[in-house]
C-alpha cells in the first residue's frame, strides 16, 4: 500500500455524523442533530423559482459559471449587509461557496501553514475543527464566558497566532454571543496583530430575543474574512455559503475556489436568488425565528422542571442550541450511553474542544421537535442525569472518544 | 498583513478562465472554452425531474444529506460500470463529489505531501495541474504519443512515484486516448508498485469514433481511484462528479469530503437521479455523440482545407478538444495576440505543460460552434499561423505567460 499524505493521520470521522446514524431510529428523541426544522423550508416558493429559471434560463442555470458566483445572489448580500448592519460590503467582496463548510477549507488552505499557532472559542465548532486540522494547525483555545471570550486568555492566545476562528452570535455548540462590549474588545484586540480573523455567522439572522449586532467583521474589514449562509434560511440541500473578503485575500480564496471545484452550482444559486427575488423574505426569516424561539422556550422551561439544580444551561437568544456543564468528574459521554438506552440523543461536548477536556459538557438541539417531545426528551435526560450519581458516570481513564475528528 | 499559507505561493488563477474573459465578446469565434455545447441540455426533462423532486420530496431535497452521496445515484452510476463496461464496482465504492473539479481536490489531499514525486501527462490537464499543485508536488511529465503515454518515459517516472494521473480517453487538452495495448501496459507498470493512480475519464461516454475501452482502473482498482462526471453527459451547472475507490482509499476520501463541504447538493443529486430514471439516457448520450462527432469532423475537414501542412494535428476518437503543434520555435501565445485580433480564440498550449515547454502547442475546442462558424475560425486562424512565418511569431525570451496557475 502506498503512504496516504500525513494531513490525514489523525482525520477522523466527524463523531455527530456517526451518533446521527444511531438516531435514525425514528423512535429516539433526538437532540443531536444540527438540522434545520424542515418545516421551515419554502418548498412551494422553491419550486416556482426551480421552474422560473429553468424555463427563462436553463440554459445558463446548467452552464458552467463564473468562479466568484452569480453576480445577482453576491449583489443581494452585498445589500443585505448594508441594509441590516450598515456595513460597507460591495458586491466584489462577495465569493459565494459551496455551503460554509467549504469557505472554512478555502480559509484554511489559503491562511493556515501546517504548525501555525489557530485560536478557537472553547467549546468551538466542531466542523471548523475539522475543516482546519487538515492542515494540521497548533491549535490554541479560548474559554467562552455568557458574553463572549475571556479577554485575558484570548490576548495571551492571539500572540503570535496565524488566525483566530470565531462563531460570535449563537454559537454552536454554546448558543453564546458576544456582547456589543466585548465585540468592541476584540476588533481592538486584533488591531495592528499580524493575525487573520475568521468569523463565522451562520446563525445571525436567527435572532429571537435581544438586539440584533452587526458582526466584529464591520469594525476590522483588514485581514478578516466573514462568512454566511443559506443553509438556516433558505434550506442546506443547496450547500450555498459565502465568504466576505477584500483585496488580497479575496484574490487568494478566489484561486483557492477555483481548484477546489470551479464555482458553486448555478441552478442552486439562480435558484435561490429567484426565491429571493419572488418572496417576502422578511417574512420567511421571521417565521423561523418565532419556531425556533418557541422551541428554545419550550426546552428551557423543560429543562428548569426537570433537570437536576447543579447542571448549567445557556440562554442564547438566538440559533439552533443549548449547551449544558454537568458537574465536575461527571461524564456526558457516560450519559450518553444512559440516555440511549432511554431513546435519547445528544452530543458529547468533549468533540467541540482540541485540548482535550470538556467531557461534562454537552450539546442540547431544539430546532427539530415539538414542544411536547422536547418536555419528554429532557424529562428522560433529567432522569438519566441523576441516575449518573454516585461517580456511575465518571469518566474512565484513558477512553477513546473517537476525538474531534 | 499576516502571512499566507505557502501553498497559495505561486497559485495563479486558470490562464484559461482570464482568456474566457477576452471571448466574452460574442463576435469573437471561440476555440477556447471547454463548455459543453447547451444545445445538449435536456433543459425541459430537467424541469420536469426538478418539480417531481420537490413536489414528491421537498423537504429531503432540501434537508443535509449524507457525505456519501444519494444512495439512488451512487446505484446508478455503479449499475452502468457493471453494464457498459463489465466492471466490479458498488455501490460503496461510489463518492459523490461537487464536480469532478473537486475529486482532484480531495484525492490530492488525501494523497499527496508536499515535495512527493507526482507524474502526469505531456501534456497535461490544466484543472489536475491547478488542483493539485495546490498541495506542492515534485512534478514529472510523461510524453503522450497518439496511443497513450511513452511508456520508457512512465515506466522511469514511476520510479519512487506518489501518484500518476492521467485521462486515458479523449484527453483535455490532446483528445488522444489510450489504446486497449497501452491500457494494459500501464496496468502492468502500476502492478506491485507503491503508487496511487488517478484515473479521470470525463469524456467516457462521449465516444463518436473506434471500439469502446474500459478505464485502466478495471485492471487495477487496488490504489487506484476512478473519476466520473455528469457535467458532460447532463449538465455542469450541477457540479455533479464522482469518484470509484475502495476501502482504505474511500475512507479517507469521505473524512476529507466532510471537512471539504460536508456532502454535495442534495436537491442537484436527486434532480439528475431523476433524470436519469425518467428518461431515455442512451438515447439523449447518442445525440451528444453525434453532435460532437459531426463538429469535431467538420474542424478536422476545416484543418484539412486550410491549416499550413507543417502544423500537426490530433485526431480524436471522442471528447472536445483538437490538439495541434506548430513547428518548433513558433509561439502559440504570439500566434494568439495575431488571432485575438483576427476575433478568433484558443488555449496557448504551454498551460498544459508542467515543465515550461509547450509554447509551439495549443488546444481547440470544437464543441461549441457550427460547422460554418467553425470553418471561418479556422480559415482565419490558419491566416495568422501563415503570418507567423519567418520568426515573426517566435517566443520572447523569458516571456511570462502566467503560468500553469
Amino acid at each position: 500500500m502506498p503512504q496516504f499524505a500525513e494531513r490525514m493521520q489523525g482525520a477522523q470521522r466527524s463523531f455527530i455524523r456517526e451518533i446521527l446514524k444511531v438516531t435514525a431510529d425514528p423512535t429516539v428523541i433526538s437532540f443531536a442533530g444540527g438540522l434545520p426544522n424542515p418545516a421551515s423550508f419554502p418548498v412551494d416558493a422553491i419550486k416556482a423559482a426551480a421552474n422560473a429559471v429553468l424555463t427563462e434560463s436553463g440554459a445558463s442555470a446548467l452552464q458552467y459559471s463564473p468562479t466568484e458566483g452569480y453576480l445577482p445572489l453576491r449583489q443581494w448580500i452585498a445589500a443585505r449587509y448594508r441594509a441590516k448592519k450598515g456595513m460597507d460590503v460591495d458586491p466584489a467582496d462577495i465569493l459565494i461557496t459551496t455551503g460554509s463548510q467549504q469557505a472554512l477549507d478555502l480559509a484554511a488552505k489559503v491562511l493556515v501553514n501546517a504548525g501555525d499557532p489557530v485560536v478557537i472559542e472553547k467549546p468551538g465548532y466542531l466542523g471548523a475543527i475539522q475543516a482546519l486540522s487538515i492542515f494540521r494547525p497548533n491549535w490554541r483555545s479560548v474559554p467562552l464566558h455568557d458574553d463572549g471570550p475571556d479577554l485575558e486568555a484570548l490576548e495571551k492566545a492571539l500572540s503570535g497566532a496565524k488566525l483566530f476562528y470565531a462563531v460570535t452570535s449563537f454559537q454552536n455548540p454554546s448558543g453564546l454571543s458576544y456582547s456589543e462590549e466585548k465585540r468592541a474588545q476584540v476588533a481592538e484586540l486584533l488591531r495592528h496583530r499580524k493575525c487573520f480573523f475568521l468569523e463565522d455567522d451562520p446563525y445571525g439572522e436567527l435572532r429571537f430575543a435581544g438586539r440584533d449586532l452587526p458582526p466584529v467583521y464591520a469594525q476590522r474589514p483588514e485581514h478578516s474574512l466573514l462568512l454566511g449562509t443559506f443553509s438556516k434560511i433558505a434550506a442546506p440541500g443547496f450547500r450555498l455559503g459565502w465568504i466576505v473578503a477584500k483585496g488580497e485575500v479575496m484574490e487568494r480564496l478566489v484561486i483557492a475556489k477555483q481548484a477546489a471545484d470551479l464555482h458553486t452550482g448555478s441552478l442552486d444559486q439562480m435558484i435561490v436568488e429567484r426565491f429571493l427575488r419572488d418572496n417576502d423574505f422578511e417574512a420567511h426569516v421571521l417565521r423561523i425565528r418565532k419556531l425556533y424561539g418557541g422551541q428554545c422556550q419550550a426546552m428551557q422551561e423543560s429543562i428548569a422542571r426537570h433537570f437536576p439544580k447543579d447542571v448549567h444551561v445557556t440562554r442564547p437568544e438566538g440559533g439552533m442550541f443549548l449547551w449544558a456543564t454537568l458537574p465536575e468528574g461527571v461524564s456526558s459521554m457516560e450519559l450518553l450511553k444512559l440516555s440511549v438506552a432511554e431513546k435519547v440523543a445528544f452530543v458529547p461536548g468533549e468533540a467541540f474542544h482540541v485540548d482535550g477536556t470538556g467531557d461534562n459538557t454537552l450539546r442540547l438541539n431544539y430546532s427539530n421537535a415539538d414542544a411536547a417531545t422536547i418536555d419528554e426528551g429532557i424529562r428522560r435526560l433529567a432522569g438519566c442525569m441523576e441516575a449518573c450519581r454516585g461517580g456511575k458516570c465518571a469518566a474512565k481513564a484513558g477512553a477513546q472518544h473517537g476525538g474531534q475528528g
